[in-house]
């Protein structure tokens, strides 16, 4: 566990990581120390809380948290006149102040640099000297692992690849020859980046593989969730820009493209050559067929399947409501008569339309 | 191979491992030899074999098994007076009756304790004697491996994880940082137990990382398939209880709860903070929102979206039903404009019962 | 990167690989060397591009590749007198000219045999004396890898594996005890064959373990991707045919048959005993129940759940259309009532129907 932060050294460290995006002030004893963040209802004096969303108020009101951070103006009315109130940093995004403070809170802990016993670096490979490599993990040949990485036990670094500064692969996490990661990437366990494309010409009945030749490249500041896999390029590379967040369990095809910021929930698949704008945020479960693109900003719900370019950007869902068994039996069996049901209705339209006709 | 049991001692084992929830009576020789189960139509004179499913009676009337497990009575209907009768175990359930002495059989497989040269433990981590780690495992810093676990080739069992007695990790399974799992917990190849929850804090178009410190807590005789993922909490613990069965390629999201003994098919994706309850089935590639939680005993159909709480039991489905392509097109374009149709029906509703009103 | 072909010494090893079944005509200069695959676009003189698809006539028209293979009859069209033209190799499927060609290229870079420092092999396990082990990678006892074979960096071979030649593991895959590849079978990072199928038995609200004794018998030419699932079977085995190519993420249930050149996309899931016919397309995220068959020759859509047997070749589908948020809600709360609307239809014909009559 770490030493941890006076509140008021927390305070000035969280405005330099936030590069001016943040302004926050402390009210109260700003020389508490703070050793790890804590929820509202399990915190206690040597713990960071926060208050983001109005419906946990009451939990924050009885917080025993050393510090708090939460909205301009909300301290007075949480906490009137009680005695033991928390150290309050007031801040317009509590919740990016906090994510930054948990994330000061957390690098204390990082691990001494070297190479443990039972990790396999290959002669020509280079790991920077400020690095660490866990047992069991191998470096290929001519791999470049740039300053202050932590590759984890039993991962994989393929033969060519380049890792930049700051970057972390959890353990059993593969990055496959030749593709390349930007600074602050992190790639959790199981992920394997730069497996090859599904890609086969078809020839009578047989499907020929097509070698899969390209890389994938990641931007800075990427994070990779658990057993995701990223497919390099058949020919041409499988790009991830700066700051995509993808979840676990996704499946990006080869020669995709998904645009800066942009974050995927788990389960996602995505098929070859889809290209996805910036900030989108797509939800868990969508399936995104290959070779369309999707605008900037675009939100995909949960389980929705995109079969078409999306060139303006909004909102789209697709899936199917949850309904009892029985009613579902019911309806879907209508579903499969819908057109022939709409053929009716508009029998029954024209029928009537002819009835007032002649009524009249 | 095992050298087997006579039907006999099998008989009483089953009985001890069952604690008295299974009665069985043997009819027949007793003191015949079994060595391992098989399906009734490839099972010989050394295999046990099962009837559960009365669509298999004319395959058990033609089984060479050495011995059957069925329903009480229905042994004379099936084999009249066959010479080589196999010897009849009568259990009002057996098929639980036959997955005892499958396990029974199998255990006797069990391998040697010890560490393979190959395996990599951290000086200050503690595997008990009766255990067996494998090449290329790593047990890092602070971890405890309980007695008579097997720790497959390639795991990785993170610093300071717990590991209850008799639980096996197989090849390549992982278990990161301070993640807790029970007794008799089977942890398949490529499961990842413990990568960060999904969890950003938005600021000005960028997603700022919520470092994620809560851990896994898994229960007595979970089972988890392979490449699986199960996040460790925000701030919170992920908790498996006791006795939950996990099938492969499943995503349950940070500060998860699953209730005892729910089973969850493959495919399934859990979002964050979803609350299943206990004896809940989920079928394949089902998927839970976030946030909600669904009551004890609750089947969910595969390929189902939770988009909701369901707070009362029972079976609830949502998918879109198969169809030829083409009539998926015309139905699917139909659906497009169905609260159009059901404007237009509620018109036609309202111009009759005018025109009724007009008629009289 | 390979020393190349000479075109004309390219275009007659693939005419040997393709075993008769493509002809091709050179045309132009025939002794350029070809050293690696490239796009139209980015191609250069080196490099060998195709022309499959007459959306990229424009492309090709004006490409530096030093070699193009495309349809007869389509370069003069193409090139008119333009003097510098690839060297163009005319066959009636270019893409499956190309895919050996890039073969070919791609197999002048495969590695030097032996086992590397830190690769585990059990003493009693066999490797061919042309194959390959890398790094990490453990070989179980009584496995049999048979020659020029690539086991990559971190994999696990179970015991008593049996693999064919010219199989190639990528880092971390894994092969379960007792499994059987063919020859030609690529794995990818992250597999797993030969987890224990979902089989348990209900007992007083609890699920007790059937033990999974059955195998995974996988044939030749067969492609597995990576973080894909393919479980043991129960009893009997889970079985996959020649030519069978299955993407990423992909789960395979106990049981399970998947007919010879059968293609599946990714995040497929398939539940226990299911059977697939050969030469099917299965679209991606499409989720077939179990214990059903699909018939040879069928494809299915992406997304599309599977719940019946499909004894009928021909293309189906079963997904909710995209729509935008508010009109899918609108439309979902519509289908909740879709029966119920059917049922007013019905009135409202009856009603007209009566009207007629009386009217008359």
């Amino acid at each position: 566990m770490a030493a941890g932060f006076r509140i008021d050294a927390l305070a000035e460290a969280v405005g330099r990581r936030a590069a001016g995006r943040l302004v926050a002030t402390v009210h109260g004893n700003a020389s508490r120390v703070i050793t790890a963040v804590a929820p509202l209802g399990t915190a206690d004096g040597g713990d960071l809380s926060f208050l983001a969303n109005r419906a946990y108020r009451a939990a924050a009101a009885a917080t025993h948290a050393g510090a708090l951070v939460l909205a301009p103006g909300q301290g007075s009315a949480l906490f009137g006149d009680r005695a033991d109130t928390p150290t309050l940093i007031e801040c317009a995004n509590p919740y990016a102040w906090f994510a930054f403070a948990a994330q000061l809170l957390a690098a204390a802990d990082a691990p001494s640099p070297g190479l443990a016993p039972g990790a396999h670096v290959a002669a020509d490979a280079t790991v920077d000297g400020s690095s660490r490599v866990d047992a069991g993990a191998v470096i290929e040949a001519g791999a470049t692992v740039g300053p202050r990485c932590w590759i984890g036990s039993g991962s994989v670094v393929g033969a060519g690849v380049r890792i930049g500064a700051d970057s972390r692969l959890h353990p059993r996490a593969v990055v496959l020859a030749g593709c390349i990661l930007g600074a602050r990437v992190i790639v959790h366990s199981g992920a394997v980046i730069g497996a090859d494309g599904f890609g086969f010409a078809p020839l009578d009945g047989r499907w020929i593989k097509i070698p899969q030749t390209g890389r994938v490249l990641i931007g800075d500041d990427v994070e990779i969730g658990a057993n995701t896999t990223i497919d390099r390029g058949a020919m041409g590379d499988t790009v991830i820009e700066d700051g995509v967040k993808l979840d676990n369990l996704i499946q990006v095809g080869h020669n995709c493209r998904i645009g800066e910021h942009s974050v995927l929930a788990g389960c996602v698949g995505i098929a070859g050559s889809a290209s996805i704008g910036k900030g989108c945020q797509i939800g868990g479960a969508a399936m995104i067929a290959g070779h369309l693109s999707i605008a900037d900003q675009t939100l995909i719900g949960p389980g929705t399947l995109v079969s078409r370019t999306i060139g303006e950007a909004g909102h789209y869902t697709g899936f199917f409501p949850l309904m009892k068994h029985g009613d579902w039996e019911r309806n879907a069996a209508a579903l499969r008569h819908l057109q022939e049901l709409r053929t009716r209705v508009r029998a029954l339209e024209a029928q009537l339309k002819r009835g007032d006709a002649e009524g009249r």
